[in-house]
């Protein structure tokens, strides 16, 4: 199958759509800018939703559903959010088609709405228009609500799963009696539950931190962020948590009443992850055989060949299988599995050759491959392949029968361990401490990565690299060294480094 | 809190409406027909999700996701599905809003669409055109792929849950080599889902059977249903699975090679339901004391109330709930649960009364109610008492601590059974044998009811039936009689009784 896989060297893009289409994730649909997710792919996001759903309801957060369909006049006012999504809202302005003879089809004019409707972009506003009549006492608060659901915006150049016109994500919006609790919260879901979803479950390292001014969300008082580098050493922005301030409680005259009888204007908070998390798993982990995926998030843990070049022995090694397969659906679920039990799936395709079916395999991302073969099992035992070292140097020979699963487990949960350690080390042997505009430029170039520098905190010098590089602040991370220093561009003073990238 | 809910006998449907109001369910939004779902209803939803999504995939489905937006031109393709859904397609024409000085946000006429876009009503048409990429040979075959996702259908006349403009459902979508593969899809679905779930885990009887052609669905040959009765002896159509012939891979050019090299057009299925099924539930089994919710459906379980008038009182007996919550989590997960830990809920709210605490709990439906006061604790035992038969009479005085949590465990499990058995009692209460269509005109008036009565089997006569009397025949049941008669309106020939009701 591998040849179907342009090389990750030879055209990054490329591969990445290669892997994206061949093992069956998604597509692009006959609507401008919509994929279709398609069962593979969607597969991936249900075992996220639910790692992270699991997240947000430990953290004391519940789930709603408010309404797709936006009147233009909410969206008006906010007026930075008004202005960061006006001009890639999707307008619905009719509420009827009609047949006409000779024409079909055709929008009626009758049917057009008093007021357009925008299909959300993010919910802040509707969801703040209903919070007014939710909240009236200090009693009502805090509101700690997510919604899973899909949003539009308008993009012209899109990317299957990175960017899209339609995506699925998850957008919380809590309101809180005082800024500090708004602020804690918005902390505790970017540490407590993004990066720790995205480094526990995605195998993913991300930094930590707040965004520059120009990279925050229309509409935050401040945005944090988790940012991580994919195998082309762009980053990748995977999760928001924004502080909102008073902005949409004053938009929408959320007040309440405190402790004293005082009328105040809620705090808020609001924050998501999307289906393009799903290409950022990819783009951390695949290689040029195919689809790499952490075993927590696989939606297959194990597959199982059987091999047989007559009746007999297929009969037996199947049987075999059947048992192995058994054995290891029995492990007792935890909660490294979100307390499902493994997924193991038995390939019984005897009238293909090995190759074939260990490719596929590989290209479909199974963690885990077990090779049954006759002269394995005359010897009660098997070949254990894993799919994060590819090829020979991953398979293990010769092991015993007696135990698999528990083996099997075991090697699962160092395999999550290993492609996290390994991204960890990709990412940090592709950073850079750069102490010059000039140095930053040529680095920016060749060899790239995340480049550590200073800079004098203003957004006019941000926005100069950007134009002048394409390269963005991604992150002011939280762990950063305190350290003065100067510009690298005006040689104002700075109080650390802040982290550069080119980004998809 | 009873008196906030309107009794049934009084203004039945008042009192839904004060139930999804009080017990926190959902409520209208600004956004005309489209509904918030709050926290509790969405709840709810989850727990239908759950088990119905283990159902699909315990019989060989898969999730997917496919646009929200659809050409106008596809939905154009398949002649009755137009019919059926052109008059109530919320269009999308513009892509782009502006600022313009003095008038705010105006729609941007230099973004207009091409080709306009329909908000999906469902996705039979953008499916099938995907379809037609995906199916080539018959080994391609069968598909078996479903989505939970909104859909819009502008409603003039909205009720919460049960009629609304956007709604919350899933959709399968399959695609079969042969007839019979696709028509016994279409029964699975129906008999080992869809009724299942209605009476395994809603506690919703329900008959099952074709609908006439009068009520299918556009582009069907035919459609099965699951059809309820509420407490007001009216109908509520379920859920719907339709075997659709090869309407679709005629309209979409969906071919596929069979074993002889034949080029054949696929054979469909599709079926759905929605949140529609959460006002079913309620009006299924709430009293004029509230919510009542089947246990397996239920988001919390069991809530335990510790009583005490004076601190030292409080302490022990908030220590003794605490012991019983854990040892009520602790019971072992199976499959009655969907697998998961049973939900309690320890109520502190000491400075309320214990009458206040205990018709909260009832309001919100909580299936099973634990009293923990001095008197009791002093006896090691507690006061236990069911949600299905309020006050009183439904509650045990001395259960004993030692043990509590299996009796409470045996007790959800009576309370679910006892839930369905009582609805099917009143629905067979209210069905009725009718011999003339005098006697049908009378009994729909007073009692109501699903009347079974004589037909053509001619969509005049059904008409006619609807139009006279706001009846409809709501299924022609499985299990009937085959039973040689004259139909109540024409005398002419019919093979058995259908049933007739008026329907939300």
């Amino acid at each position: 199958m591998a040849e179907k896989i342009t090389p990750r060297a030879k055209d990054y893009s490329e591969w990445y759509l290669n892997i994206v289409k061949e093992a069956g994730l998604a597509e692009n649909s006959d609507v401008r800018g919509c994929m279709v997710i398609k069962p593979h792919g969607y597969a991936i996001w249900e075992k996220m939703q639910r790692a992270l759903d699991r997240m947000f309801k430990d953290t004391g957060h519940v789930n709603a559903y408010f309404p797709l369909l936006i009147p233009k006049s909410f969206l008006a006012k906010e007026e930075e959010m008004a202005e960061g999504f006006a001009k890639e809202c999707a307008v619905v302005t009719h509420y009827r088609l009609k047949a006409v003879a000779g024409k079909g089809l055709v929008v009626d004019p009758e049917a057009q709405l008093d007021e357009p409707l925008v299909i959300r972009p993010t919910s802040e506003t509707i969801i703040w228009n209903t919070y007014r009549n939710w909240v009236q006492s200090y009693r009502d608060l805090p509101l700690l609500i997510n919604q899973w659901c899909n949003v539009v915006r308008w993009e012209m150049r899109t990317r299957l799963f990175l960017r899209t016109s339609e995506f699925l994500w998850q957008e919380g919006h809590t309101a809180h009696a005082t800024q500090k609790e708004a602020e804690d919260e918005a902390l505790l879901i970017l540490m407590d539950c993004y990066r720790k979803f995205a480094e526990e479950w995605m195998a993913m390292p991300v930094l930590t931190g707040p965004k520059s001014e120009g990279q925050k969300f229309p509409g935050a008082v401040y945005t944090l962020c988790i940012e991580a580098m994919m195998q082309d050493k762009k980053a990748l922005q995977a999760g928001t948590s924004h502080f909102l301030g008073q902005n949409f409680a004053k938009a929408f005259d959320v007040k309440f009443q405190d402790a004293n009888g005082k009328l105040e204007h809620a705090w808020a908070t609001s924050w998501g992850v999307s289906t393009r998390l799903v290409g950022g798993l990819i783009m951390t982990h695949s290689d040029d055989n195919g689809l790499v995926l952490p075993p927590r998030l696989a939606p297959t843990h194990v597959v199982i060949v059987p091999l047989g070049k007559n009746d007999a022995e297929q009969k037996t090694s199947l049987a075999a299988a059947e048992k192995v397969a058994a054995e290891l659906r029995a492990l007792p679920r935890d909660d490294f599995f979100g307390y499902e039990p493994l997924v193991v799936k038995i390939d019984t395709l005897f009238d293909k050759g090995p190759g074939f079916r260990f490719a596929e395999h590989e290209l479909h991302g199974v963690p885990v491959r077990i090779e049954l073969g006759p002269k394995d099992l005359a010897k009660d035992s098997c070949v254990v392949g894993r799919r994060d070292v590819p090829g020979k140097e991953g398979k293990q020979i010769g092991v015993p029968l007696a135990g698999v699963a528990q083996h099997v487990d075991r090697l699962l949960r160092e395999i999550q361990q290993n492609l996290f350690e390994r991204a960890r080390k990709f990412r940090d042997a592709n950073s850079f401490e750069v102490n010059s505009y000039d140095e930053f430029k040529q680095k920016i170039e060749e060899p790239g990565g995340f480049l550590w520098a200073h800079w004098d905190g203003t957004r006019a010098t941000e926005d100069r690299i950007a134009a002048e590089t394409k390269a963005t602040i991604r992150c002011i991370p939280f762990n950063r060294t305190k350290e003065a220093g100067k510009c690298m561009v005006t040689g104002q003073p700075s109080e650390g480094r802040v982290v550069f990238a080119r980004a998809y």
